[in-house]
């Protein structure tokens, strides 16, 4: 369907549909025109990757890696080990104090109509308190939105709050949908606390209907302790059976009890691993992913997907013969999920050593099919960056944008930097996201594969043509 | 990301990321421009789209339906009775007889190699005669094509001979990797059937590796029937495993074992719904999928989805009260698989009847992620067709090029009609494709009802700008 991509492995690579010979592959010289190194790491990634097996081996033998778990620490060595494997000139793990909040016991929620009990499935979001030890009851109050909650003041005194706006299903790109929600588990109890609530639940962040909590992360901010009350997330199921018993019977009780609680801050790292530049060894091009994941699964699509995808740039660099003019870092970042530390960490280390860095890349939307790139740039490298969309539309790279560019390279911003996020489909992302169904099972090898190839053709054109 | 869809959403169908209110959205004025019609498809599709547990009705409770079979008769009964309660003018069966093939009790394979068995997961082509009560046992010749097949000739006698040419592994549009090895699972026996061989085995169509076999027609063409032999599919691990023993002890002994035979054509039918044009009731404009699928599992990718697919779009035409001008014909074909009957028989009688088609779609590619269409039709319609990009593109459609257009609507060709064919994501189709991994649970609710959308937009932009 793509006659150019078709010509060029046809010429280079293979006659008709006959098996692709590693051994031939590797002893091609290439012939450095971007078009053609891109299909070669392609070609490598779809044909001697090592993403799949390598996420295979962090989510199945680790599991989920919330910051400051034993879990999180395998991962690090995990990560340093597989590291020092590969074809790094320099590997080293770099120090950083993390948020330390675990789960406890397992969660448990119900709600009682007309003398009739409904389970709910249930999870504490993460940063929350605990309930009292035998629970919370009371009545509830469904609100739309922190604006409402705030509105209804004084009213909410005493009262379990339940954040159940939804999910825009319309939207397809659903980031989007996401962003439009997630205030309301980030800042529910943050916006209620202070009126004497009880408790705050929230609709989990997804447009998916069913039975499965999503976590993720809240903030009290600055409210005192005494305000701050215990916080969950209830499945989406659970949560239009709520509101539809709450029109019938807006009297009825809530309960739940939770355990969490937050430890002092714990020693965790950065895994950082850097191929020299050959021209500029004193100018950096950073990509990476998140090392930690929630807790409720293994943490496969979110974000293990970037981790190995990151760690392959390395790989298929390798085999394609490919010398960075810059110094290349792959970065596993740790503590995205509930604090940013690792992001932190590492753009403050840099400023400190008066680092230059000209661009970074982030892997942090799932292994899914590729789409695109968004950017944040100089409005030269935004052009420079829009006009590759003509070497990369062939591997279903079509959408190049302005936009979000990646929470972990955030805090490098500056003038002159080139932030990259990698996007790919979005369709079932918060189908998984946060909740027990993120496990190895639904990520798809040929999608991982297409995503690694995908940062590598990015991080090459970023070093090929800035400065 | 998209900022113009993003602006036509927010302008006319909600305001933030308040709940889509579906009476509120029954209630609009639409204004009927292209993209806001186009919208609307979309949102109806995602918030009270009908494809899902259409599907799911139709794989959880019918299941497999392969021509000829009893489940294929409940699938024509299941269609006919949701058009009937459906917004259609006309409602019918087309009589068509359907090749009746059956596979009979479970398959069986192994080799035996320095006395160790290995079994192999197996499966009997659709169209393949039985072996002998007792199976066959031979030596294995691997060959990679029928070409080598061909040459080898003679030496081939008394052998089973195993095709192993696999998926190109490197091409991103993956149908383009089954076009490119398929040959060998439709012509490997009639191909070497002259030679006297005693069996054909062949790798599986699939570039993912793993147990599976994956089933699909043959034909023996004109072969005399003395020369037919049994022919199956066995997965790509074991013939992975097959071919690196082979390289040990090339005399290893293979057997397989089948119970499949041909029966008498069976009587069957095209399930039709149509909706009369406003302006050309006598121009139609068809899209469909095929009704029939392989008898390994529940038939949900292929082509389940292009059924609901097709049914979705009379539904959002209806939601959104279009009423096409040219008659839409929703036609759930029969016997895709193994025979095309259908396609052939509606064909046929449009010929008859002097019908004048100006249009068709299918959807036979999965019901995953849109990507685009491909299409087959004068330069004129070509271009046009290609205009569309612009609208369709924020949907994920940006893939428009000339190329396949369907099998079932193949036979509407004429040098007058644009045929189109929805071409979503392919990276996850030939993992499932006719294999027991073809459920429901492997079809994700948003993708399937973004498919339907597609459909829905392509049907009305061809009849809007077509004559």
């Amino acid at each position: 369907m793509k006659p150019t991509l078709y010509l060029v492995s046809l010429m280079l690579i293979f006659t008709s549909c006959s098996n692709i010979k590693v051994e031939k592959q590797k002893k091609i010289t290439i012939n450095k025109t971007d078009s053609t190194v891109i299909k070669h790491f392609f070609n490598s990634a779809l044909t001697q990757g090592k993403s799949y097996e390598w996420l295979r081996d962090l989510t199945s033998n680790i599991g989920g890696r919330l910051s400051g778990s034993p879990e999180a620490q395998k991962a690090v060595e995990w990560g340093e080990n597989l590291m020092k494997k590969s074809n790094f000139d320099k590997v080293w793990l770099q120090p950083v104090m993390v948020p330390h909040w675990i789960r406890g016991e397992k969660e448990q929620a119900y709600f009682t109509s007309n003398n009739i009990k409904y389970k709910v499935p249930i999870c504490a979001l993460g940063g929350s308190i605990a309930t009292p030890k035998n629970g919370i009851s009371g009545e509830v109050i469904e609100v739309k939105s922190l604006k409402e909650a705030e509105q209804l003041g004084e009213k909410l005194r005493g009262k379990i709050v339940f954040f159940n706006r939804p999910f825009d299903a319309t939207l397809i790109e659903t980031f989007r949908a996401y962003g439009g929600c997630v205030d309301q588990r980030v800042y529910g109890a943050k916006t209620t606390g202070k009126f004497g609530v009880l408790g705050v639940i929230v609709r989990s962040m997804t447009s998916y209907i069913d039975d499965y909590p999503h976590t993720g992360n809240m903030h009290y901010g600055d409210i005192p302790e005494n305000k701050k009350v215990p916080t969950a997330a209830i499945s989406t199921k659970a949560s239009n059976l709520l509101s539809e018993k709450l029109k019938e019977n807006p009297s009825l009780k809530f309960y739940f009890k939770q355990n969490c609680k937050t430890l002092p801050d714990a020693p965790s790292f950065n895994v950082i691993g850097e191929i020299t530049g050959s021209k500029y060894p004193k100018k950096y091009i950073t990509v990476g992913g998140h090392l930690d994941s929630w807790d409720l699964a293994q943490g496969a699509q979110d974000d293990g997907a970037g981790i190995v995808q990151s760690l392959a740039v390395a790989q298929l660099l390798k085999t394609n013969q490919i010398k960075p003019k810059h110094t290349i870092r792959v970065v596993l970042f740790m503590n995205e999920e509930n604090g940013l530390r690792g992001g932190k960490k590492y753009a403050e280390e840099a400023k400190t050593k008066n680092e230059i860095h000209i661009a970074a890349l982030e892997s942090d939307a799932g292994g899914f099919t590729p789409r695109g790139f968004s950017f944040s740039a100089t409005l030269k490298n935004q052009d420079l960056i829009k006009s590759w969309k003509t070497l990369l539309a062939p591997y279903g790279l079509n959408d190049f944008e302005e936009g979000h560019s990646g929470a972990d390279i955030g805090p490098l911003k500056s003038k002159t930097i080139s932030l990259v996020d990698y996007r790919p489909d979005s369709q079932r992302y918060f189908k998984y996201h946060h909740s027990a169904l993120d496990t190895f099972e639904i990520v798809n090898k040929r999608e991982l594969e297409l995503g690694s190839a995908s940062l590598t053709s990015m991080i090459y054109l970023l070093d090929t043509y800035l400065n």
